[in-house]
């Protein structure tokens, strides 16, 4: 928890509310407000720092990515800003890059907003930023007393945020929060590690795990590009965190399993000799529960990475793990929105399972 | 289940194949496929017959409605489709009006279809039907073995569907299921009852009860107007069902629930004097963890149902329940897309409240 140092808060205040990039607006139910950049508050849910704020990774830097990984981490998966204000209101103006929605996440969710606000210790969810295709100007929650609050708002999981300003009453402050998530775990994954298809981007899975463990995990997924191409190894390679998990079987074939993951596992492993590396398995694709290829294909995924495991056996290579698929979605398969993506439900069973299997690893180091 | 009859097989399907409507395309995975208009199979969750098919209500008898609430009872939320095939693939071309999605309900849900089949007793998710817009061709599950299968399409909850064939291969059989749900159990809500925002159409909390029961659980839920208008009462009255569940605290104001709950209670007491009326408070409002205005109406709501029951009390209505709210949607308060409609974790949860509580008021009748 933040505690409170009045005389720096007060300095923070005046610079923030006397910033150009304020200004009043009526959105506000009662009174005026005034519009805060986000960039002056804290980030949340970065691997390392990137020059374009709203980006996941700077793709300058790795320009050797194949173009649509580099796309994909344009996209604010996992990315929060964190501040404390006293404000009644909370609202926002923000725009993305895409603006259209997909069938199988919700606009909330790919491409708006979501709040929490620490209360007795714990993040609860405070109110969404409804989007309206690239541009929103939207109250996120209002009729709050005036008692100061810690904020969390996620950013959008399938869009590219270029913009973005935090809305508050006239007369409350606004300072950036310190950073509420501990350490650095790596989360690099597909889809489902995206967010795809919680119901808003706080849901996502390392979001959900942050928030219940205090722990820092950056979301790294890259829908239907989770495939560790030796690039996206390498700018893995250059993070220095607590854990890499990867969770990275959904999305290349079998052979590519095969062919790939023991160059990420020893790449890694050389250039982080003590840094856990965690991969799960993917979890059992309800397409497969009657469409036999998919299945089969599902199933040769996890046979391959278990395999691999086997052979690098002899490496003895140190601090590697290998979580298994064990009823990650349940067992009545309502946990998806499409077969393919876990909903709520879904996550909330998949966290149930590789969550506490994650941090008995990461005590067990 | 349903029990075979050969002879009846073979004339429905030689006369579904045969049918004008039936033509093949190409758009199964490794052979032609025929498509069946699905007019010709056995239709689910309608609460009376309807004569605009994809309707759940027919309008134009209940003239005195709302325009809104007409506009409403034409989505499909709820209805489903059965039939038994051996076919290896499914596909659907289906048409809606709107095909437009909304911010806080995925577009498979809203204007999507939904496939379940039964396997080993139960209903298991198949595959869905993704939407593009207001015309969609879509395969919804392919690969699978060719032994007869019964089906259960569920159709969009937040859209009129206006055409709708169902695709199998060209060398199968489809023909009409007996009805796999028993009774008439009419539960009349709001956006939650219609199915926002459940991640698909059979994920709605009326098709999830439905399916883990047996008992047939029609949807009449209105998005943002299951107020109990005295017109919409008359319909319901004109329903002989096994049970009414008003699930209608969430729109109506206090003063509404107050003037219009003791009216509606009557009126099916009186048209019905043996049928179990089941009131559910609303669930607790999200939006209400921090907005205290909301959270305040939200309470009032719910007080004013209680204080109807109170006061009705002295009349000794037989066969009527209130369910009172008891943490529907859990205490970690990730249940919820925005903060009012449950996600399919708030469902989920939901349901474990308010089904047994629902099948044991049915079994003290």
């Amino acid at each position: 928890m933040n505690t409170f140092k009045p005389t720096a808060m007060l300095l923070l205040t005046l610079i923030l509310i006397y910033s150009p990039d304020t200004h009043a607006k009526h959105i506000f139910t009662d009174l005026d407000g005034k519009f805060i950049k986000a960039d002056s508050l804290t980030w949340v849910g970065k691997a390392s720092p990137v020059k374009k704020t709203y980006h996941r990774v700077d793709t300058a830097i790795y320009n050797k990515m194949p173009q649509k990984i580099k796309s994909l981490f344009t996209n604010s998966a996992g990315i929060a800003i964190a501040f404390t204000t006293n404000s009644t209101s909370i609202a926002a103006k923000w725009s993305v890059k895409n603006g259209k929605g997909l069938p199988n996440v919700s606009d909330i969710n790919s491409m708006g907003l979501d709040l929490y606000i620490k209360k007795e210790g714990t993040w609860r969810y405070a109110g969404i930023g409804r989007p309206e295709g690239s541009f929103s100007e939207k109250t996120i929650v209002t009729n709050m007393d005036t008692l100061t609050k810690e904020c969390l708002i996620y950013l959008p999981t399938y869009d590219e945020v270029t913009s973005l300003e935090i809305g508050i009453d006239k007369s409350s402050f606004i300072i950036p929060s310190t950073s509420p998530f501990e350490g650095k775990y790596v989360i690099y994954g597909s889809s489902i590690t995206q967010g795809a298809s919680a119901s808003r981007p706080g849901m996502a899975y390392p979001a959900r795990m942050a928030r219940a463990t205090g722990l820092n995990f950056i979301n790294l997924g890259l829908s239907g590009n989770g495939k560790m191409e030796a690039p996206v190894i390498e700018m893995l390679g250059d993070i220095t965190c607590d854990a890499y998990i990867m969770d990275c079987i959904a999305n290349p074939s079998p052979q590519e399993i095969t062919e790939r993951a023991p160059h990420a596992i020893r790449y890694l492993r050389k250039k982080h000799p003590e840094t856990p590396i965690i991969f799960i398995q993917s979890i059992v694709r309800e397409t497969g529960l009657f469409d036999e290829k998919a299945r089969l294909v599902n199933q040769q995924q996890n046979e391959a990475i278990e395999h691999v495991f086997k052979e690098l056996q002899k490496e003895q290579i140190p601090y590697l793990y290998l979580i298994k698929e064990n009823y990650f979605l349940g067992i009545d398969h309502e946990g998806t929105i499409d077969g393919v993506h876990p909903n709520d439900l879904g996550f909330d069973r998949m966290i149930r399972v590789i969550q506490p299997a994650i941090l008995s690893i990461l005590n067990k180091k």
